[in-house]
């Protein structure tokens, strides 16, 4: 197959820049051919300029042409099915049905977003008529609709290759909110990133869209990512990937001249808390669904349970032998890359050498693989040692028991935000534990029942966020329908004249939106 | 009348300070008795952590009891309304119509939160149904909605001592939302203040919530709000002030441990143009609303018109002679107070001496009042200098005049973000002026036609809010129903047992809840 590597710049290919960096072979840590030219600060300034050429004519086109540029997008990434297998298999080592899996769920989110626009709620239409007549004061006329904030720079995450990555969630809601998109591809998936961005490139020239709606640019080290946050083009950031790099990037917007919102998801250790009538009635269950979760991946997920809280009760033994016995019989498995690998095993390390915190089971080794690992350790330890639960990025779990003197929300009370956390109970034990499912839902985007963080449905209701430090604003999600909303914002039109009105706000409503008409809530076309 | 002069906190008064400080009456500039004792660290820290205690219970009360409370609230803002135009009008200098008006719009805004909260869409329910049964994977039940941040410090402001100040639109939204409020009282009107507190604290201790609900402190200098905003309960901070005093708590707020959102509204010049059809159309009337809007409290509003852009066409000399006769007839008038007065007098001064700057008319003068002050200058006089833009609170204002070469559009390019933007035109000069409307919806929050921006409609569809810097994020609003998002950030629940479900989230939907379920809007029970 061959690869283009050179930056995507509005439609154009450019490889002015002499610095070039090759991807690694997951499995081998080899380099792999091709070498992909790093953007230069001119090919940048280009990227983000042509998206701020491109923003007026985005943001004013038909609803229908940025749905169905998101629809051209999800065929095209499909026609490359084949392509992505290979060459993000070797990049990132996932396996072939998970690569497949993780298009399906990357051209499902384009296709979900297409929906939101052709339906329109996300422009969050409001009029409130006027009356002439009011005293003190006439009232005026004042229609509110949502629109774009301008251009978006997209990081590429190193573990979703498609699904968070050139055409992820955040570009993918960051076009249907109608703002253009400048990615700065991963430098672990570089082929893929290319292949990705030949499907974007294509269906925008073929729509009536101007080049500059997209454009994705290479490079291995930071100075891409920041000069792009710096660029005063940009308007917001996306970006998934570690605590550093997320609040770096933060850091940057803040400072520039006119700050910008960025939108960092920068991970989870994801706790589990298992009640005692759960353990007694599940123990194997529980342990099972554990070992299956923190393995998914090689426990490569933002949402891995990294943290599980039990107390030494009935079903204790069973569920710490189930959970010994389904980590051991783990085969070594590829991380996404060597850097990765090497972080996992500092941070097996780590917690193996931990005053208090012993090694529960852990899988088979071997060279230039990650050994899945269960640690074991008590509340109290971990409360004196709070950095027990930083995130082990990789198949590594913590166990922490609780004496029965410890309730179960007073743990939760020690933790930091997550993205989620989760109870596994007997439903009549929730009927005490308010206080618990109060304090999760505190420090968590979603709370789950009786199951495993890994596997984040896209839809309507999900919530893939979280306060502080797993992202950077608890307020919005980047999985979901609400992700569009991190692009936009709204804006008031007073008083004008009725013939000037754009089709998204006029009275007969011709583009049939759902909107809130002085106060009552009007159904969209689309019901 | 007695005035309380110790903190409010948590239904009890505290003053265990001995640092006081006096307001003043701001007609005259002399002292107001009487002292009012400033919040020590372990007052500011007992106020956050009953707001901390109180905000489960608060969170989980019935939304009947929370929009009761905001209407308890209104009730006795409005039993004292004798007491605020008495104390109101010697600390702040505003004569009593704009009083009892200013405390019309307090308390309306405070039942319209009432409204919203009883109707519940702000909760913005989405429930998407499991299915056990998909391929490849069952589909979790996900229900989402809004949950309160938690603690919110709000700022007072001195331009509206009762809209948006001790119970004004932050307050209102952030209980809206469910989060106790600790509100640090602006230092030029503590007794306002007070009386304001009083009104909130009968209505709690009345209520079936917590008294931590509500708490106000006192204090003259920086140190208190420094400290409200670094204290770890803290969630959110809401501020309506100056471009200094928002970045710096924003700035405060991003180096917690946890860092938080601050919503800060800084002000704005809130541009106008006058298009060709419109100036030859009815320069007098244009002139003559001009000069009353930039009047209008004595030009001590975040929306007074402060940048007017015109071409010296056909109009212009009767808009200029128009409204030099409007701005020479302004009798001087008495400012907040004597730092504000100060500083519009230093803006004016700054102005008066700047190069191509020319000073077209002003007002009476008066020792200790505002003199009315009208300035001209040329557009590439203001591109040359962009601090010209700057804004001078109080009622001056800048005409600017634009050659026939240059666009409106371009000049609107220029702009940094605003609360508003305006335009006078001919129906029929709209159609030409589709670049510099989209224009200055990049720039402004509301974008408003043929009227002047002071005035803020508090309704479903205003946006009181706009591009960094006239705000801190422009995806919000601090005025309108949609305010209350300010607040709230979104949890999902996965899986819940149906008997643990909390009443919002119930398939049954016993609230009456307007709802999105399986992807369909479902009105509430309120429509």
């Amino acid at each position: 197959m061959t690869l283009t590597t050179d930056q995507f710049i509005a439609g154009a290919r450019r490889a002015a820049g002499h610095a070039t960096f090759q991807a690694e072979d997951a499995a081998s840590g080899e380099r792999l051919a091709p070498a992909f030219v790093e953007a230069t600060p001119e090919e940048i300034d280009a990227a983000c300029q042509a998206a701020a050429a491109a923003a007026d004519r985005f943001a004013d086109a038909p609803l229908a042409t940025r749905a169905g540029l998101l629809e051209a997008i999800a065929e095209g990434l499909e026609a490359r099915a084949d392509a992505f297998v290979e060459r993000a298999g070797a990049e990132t080592g996932l396996p072939e049905p998970r690569i497949r899996g993780e298009l399906a769920r990357t051209t499902g989110q384009l296709r979900m977003f297409a929906r939101v626009v052709r339906e329109g709620g996300f422009l969050g239409v409001r009029i409130d008529h006027g009356d002439p007549d009011r005293q003190p004061a006439p009232k005026p006329d004042l229609r509110q609709r949502n629109i774009p904030l301008g251009p978006v720079a997209v990081f590429g995450a190193s573990n979703f290759p498609l699904a968070f990555s050139v055409c992820g969630g955040d570009t993918a809601s960051a076009l249907a909110a109608g703002c253009p998109v400048v990615v700065k591809a991963h430098p672990a998936h570089p082929g893929t990133s290319a292949l990705a961005a030949e499907a974007v490139e294509a269906a925008v020239a073929d729509s009536d869209l101007p080049a500059g709606v997209f454009s994705m640019l290479q490079g291995a080290g930071h100075d891409l990512g920041a000069a792009l946050v710096r660029h005063p083009a940009i308007e917001a950031v996306g970006f998934t990937g570690s605590q550093r790099g997320g609040l770096a990037l933060q850091r940057i917007a803040a400072e520039r001249d006119r700050p910008i919102p960025v939108h960092a998801e920068m991970g989870s250790v994801n706790p589990l808390f298992v009640l005692p009538g759960a353990l007694a009635d599940r123990p194997e269950a529980i342990a099972r669904g554990l070992a299956g979760s923190v393995a998914l991946g090689c426990g490569q997920f933002c949402t891995k349970p990294g943290l599980v809280f039990v107390r030494r009760g009935e079903g204790f033994e069973t569920f710490r032998e189930q959970l010994i016995q389904a980590v051991e019989a783990m085969a070594p498995a590829i991380m996404l890359h060597s850097g990765i690998l090497a972080a996992f095993e500092a941070g097996c390390e780590r917690l193996a050498a931990a005053e208090g915190v012993e090694r529960l089971a852990a899988g088979d080794s071997a060279e230039h693989r990650a050994r899945a690992t269960a640690f074991i350790t008590a509340a109290e330890i971990l409360n004196a040692q709070p950095d027990l639960a930083d995130e082990v990025f990789g198949p590594a779990v913590l166990v922490v028991t609780l004496d029965d003197a410890t309730g179960f929300e007073t743990v939760a009370e020690g933790l930091v935000g997550q993205l989620t956390a989760g109870i596994h109970a007997r439903d009549s034990e929730l009927d005490d534990q308010a206080a618990l499912i109060t304090r999760l839902e505190q420090r968590a985007g979603r709370v789950l029942f009786n199951g495993f963080p890994t596997g984040v449905e896209v839809g309507e209701a999900m919530v893939h966020g979280g306060p502080y430090p797993s992202t950077t604003d608890s307020r919005t999600t980047s999985v979901g329908t609400r992700a569009i909303e991190r692009f936009l914002r709204p804006v008031a039109l007073q008083d004008m004249p009725p013939a000037a009105l754009p089709p998204t706000l006029r009275d007969d409503n011709p583009l049939g939106l759902p909107r809130r008409v002085d106060g009552v809530d009007q159904p969209g076309a689309a019901h």
